[in-house]
């Protein structure tokens, strides 16, 4: 029978939670709150109807506004019967007495509301829809474009200027770069609203608004609100509804599958879509929760579909970053800085690539490892890094981030290959050989090179070797 | 010192309000609700910087969405340093015991979710933008069109659309005519916003958006939420704007009297000019609140001060509503049917006018009497309204109706006259006459002689000759 999980200080308990279970991720939060009587401090993290049917793109989502999203850990929770987790923390930590410890705190207050990470603060995530699409290089109707006038229309700073409400922020940063839109939905013939409070970032957008050609904020923040009722993982949801629409272009699905009609641009078919992906409504909306690939391998469509690994993030800046993503992690496209190489390098230097790779992964899962935000990667620098931790009393972490960021690196590839993953196995549909970016058309022969060479890298990770090869150089 | 009144069943208190005073009216209700804890079954009626400056355009406003407006009632608190009422009724009726109160309460029911009523369910009482600019009846500019092709960005229907977020409800009834919608504020140069909800209807729109040529439905909202928080009477404020528009268009004033540049559609200028109203903050804008016509003395421009008596309702219907508005009871436009009998009656026949303004009175005071919706007027026929009275009790008021009525009217009409009141003095300022309406140009000569025949009829008004009157007839 289904399960919530009551964490406090002092114990952990399982509670029955046969009463929440079919609930929206919404209808599921409101309903412990109440039986917490109005603690604020708790958190809540829980699933929604995707994941209770075990949808390969079901995301956890916590704090409202946040998902755990890409991989399917939605459905993990799905399979165990836990529909929600309740952590009620009551301690405190205690600041250091040093006086190095307030300074040091000052020193990273000054740089992370400094001007780099402002624009964070002030459009959120979403300033990169417009530059991006300047670039060509923003992934658009299925990837079929990576430019296109119409994303004037849900830039972030039209977010910003039309549907944006308030700001959020996780605990304690001063950038606040949690973005809150505001959805009307009409209930009566009359005029009837319901409205809720969204969260928006650049990868939603993406995928509901870009991928879908949706050219409304209001409309894409529609959509998202269904996918998170759900409890889905958005990028996944938009990119797979993404493809069913192309799919539906090219007559290898109709109507009798998508039940509702799939229209690049039309969002209420989205809604509806994006619902019925969420229930599992019928066999072909069952298929698709197994994933893009999945549905294109029982379909057909497979050179359309947009997955590396998984459904692809909002980024088609390149060779580099389509084989990062392919082989690599893919939690997020901040996991790699693929995306970063091909906006600043334009050589097709392989070595150099595969090597930007490994090394900007070491400092990445640094930070990932802290729970710090990646986004203040540029402030972080190993040596602000170091005196953090040694004011908190980490002093053997402070000496040691090198190896210890390459240790964990290691483990990472290590763990990864002994459960299954063969990089060697993976390929790169069609799509993205096909596109053109600021670059110009994309280069496949690059493209192969790269997949071949990383490929390699990341077999032959060995810390101990590239511990050497550091002292050395 | 600054004092506010505490009602519950059993006992009046009166409580030092020293940190109330100087509050707008949501800081007053919020401070108030913090004291309270909570309970929501309160009623608080409060003033806001207005009244405390004895503006004589201050409203009272209750239950937040509601303002007692009209007539400066907001400036007798003040003067009196009383800053709220607070209500904490905890008693209830008993519903009658009989049969009969469920099937009438079920006819009501029935009859006021019918047809007629229920645009006020949907669009709300701004269904009449549209309809009066249609007609050429809507007052645009201070009263220099009757219709504008802009109006349609200020449709009740447009507002339905775009701002409207939720609906609210006098208590119990089922139309739920109450729309309210919702502003943002950016406070800082990076997006940072607050929001409000803020209702609206017919008369704010006309006052801050049609005569003062804003056409868009977000920023007359943005109008209103200031008007509100300062506690003013948002007709009386909007149309005081619209002459100092058209003052400052003639020269008569300059930036120098209104501080900050007044510009008929320029919304940004009258969210400044509505705070320093508010405010009184210098010399002009006190000079201004004592009324329109008060600044028009002292300025000039008396000709377009669009004042009947108080500033005027959003009704430019013709003759027979000018006439009552300027000469009648004025707390609304509701409170005679003139605005009515000009849309259906085109005949020039004065005693025919005079005659439905007095006996259309009768029916409202009555129902103003006993505190009902004028909007449901259609729907409380005589026969009806004595059988309400009955199952509650009140056998003798079912009887006689219309000898209470005809009392009642007889009261307002000797006590107004007892207190200084003088129709024959009053004149009905030039631009009124100035005006084309769906029934051609408006006619002056029809109009004075309808002011000197209602002038004789409320002199002569007598509750006893009436009865025996309609006895005869």
């Amino acid at each position: 029978a289904p399960v919530s999980l009551w964490i406090d200080d002092d114990e952990i308990e399982l509670r029955p939670a046969t009463g929440l279970w079919g609930g929206t991720v919404p209808e599921t939060e409101k309903r412990l709150r109440e039986e917490l009587g109005g603690d604020e401090l708790v958190q809540i993290a829980c699933i929604g109807p995707a994941g209770e049917r075990l949808n390969k793109m079901a995301c956890i989502t916590a704090g409202h506004y946040r998902e755990f999203g890409r991989g399917g850990c939605g459905s993990v929770m799905g399979s165990k019967n836990l529909k929600a987790i309740v952590i009620e923390g009551d301690s405190s930590f205690k600041i250091p007495e040093s006086k190095d410890y307030p300074s040091l705190f000052e020193e990273v207050y000054t740089k992370l509301t400094g001007k780099d990470m402002m624009k964070y603060h002030d459009i959120g995530t979403p300033i990169n829809m417009a530059v991006l699409n300047e670039l060509m290089m923003l992934p658009i109707r299925n990837l079929q474009r990576t430019t296109d006038q119409g994303m004037a229309g849900i830039s972030g700073e039209k977010f910003a200027d039309d549907v944006l409400l308030r700001n959020g922020a996780c605990a304690g940063c001063p950038v606040g770069c949690i973005h809150i839109g505001f959805v009307r939905e009409r209930f009566q013939k009359e005029h009837r609203y319901i409205y809720r409070q969204v969260s928006y970032d650049h990868e939603p957008i993406f995928a509901v608004g870009a991928m879908l050609s949706v050219e409304n904020p209001f409309e894409v923040l529609a959509i998202i609100d269904i996918s998170e009722k759900m409890g889905l993982d958005v990028m996944s949801a938009g990119v797979a509804l993404a493809w069913a629409t192309e799919a539906t272009e090219k007559r290898i699905i109709s109507k009798s599958e998508t039940v509702v009609p799939l229209s690049f641009g039309d969002s209420e078919g989205y809604k509806q879509a994006m619902l019925n992906l969420g229930m599992g409504t019928n066999e072909f909306y069952r298929i698709l929760a197994q994933g893009t690939l999945k549905a294109a391998e029982h379909y057909g469509g497979q050179d359309y579909a947009c997955v590396l690994g998984q459904e692809m993030a909002g980024y088609a800046t390149g060779e580099v970053y389509f084989a990062s993503q392919a082989l690599g992690f893919r939690h997020s496209h901040l996991d790699s800085g693929g995306y970063s190489y091909d906006q600043k390098e334009t050589s097709k230097d392989v070595a150099k690539a595969v090597d930007s790779l490994i090394k900007d992964e070491q400092d990445r899962v640094l930070l990932t490892s802290m729970v710090a935000c990646l986004f203040a990667r540029g402030v972080y620098t190993d040596e602000l890094l170091a005196s953090c931790l040694k004011v908190v009393g980490y002093d053997y972490l402070a000496g040691n981030l090198e190896s210890v960021s390459l240790n964990i690196q290691g483990l990472r590839w290590k763990n990864r290959f002994a459960t299954g993953f063969a990089p060697e196995k993976l390929s790169i549909p069609k799509r993205f050989y096909e596109i053109t970016t600021a670059k110009g058309p994309l280069d496949g022969a690059f493209l192969d090179t790269l997949k071949t060479e990383y490929c390699k890298a990341i077999r032959g990770f060995d810390p101990d070797t590239r511990k050497s090869e550091d002292q050395a150089s």
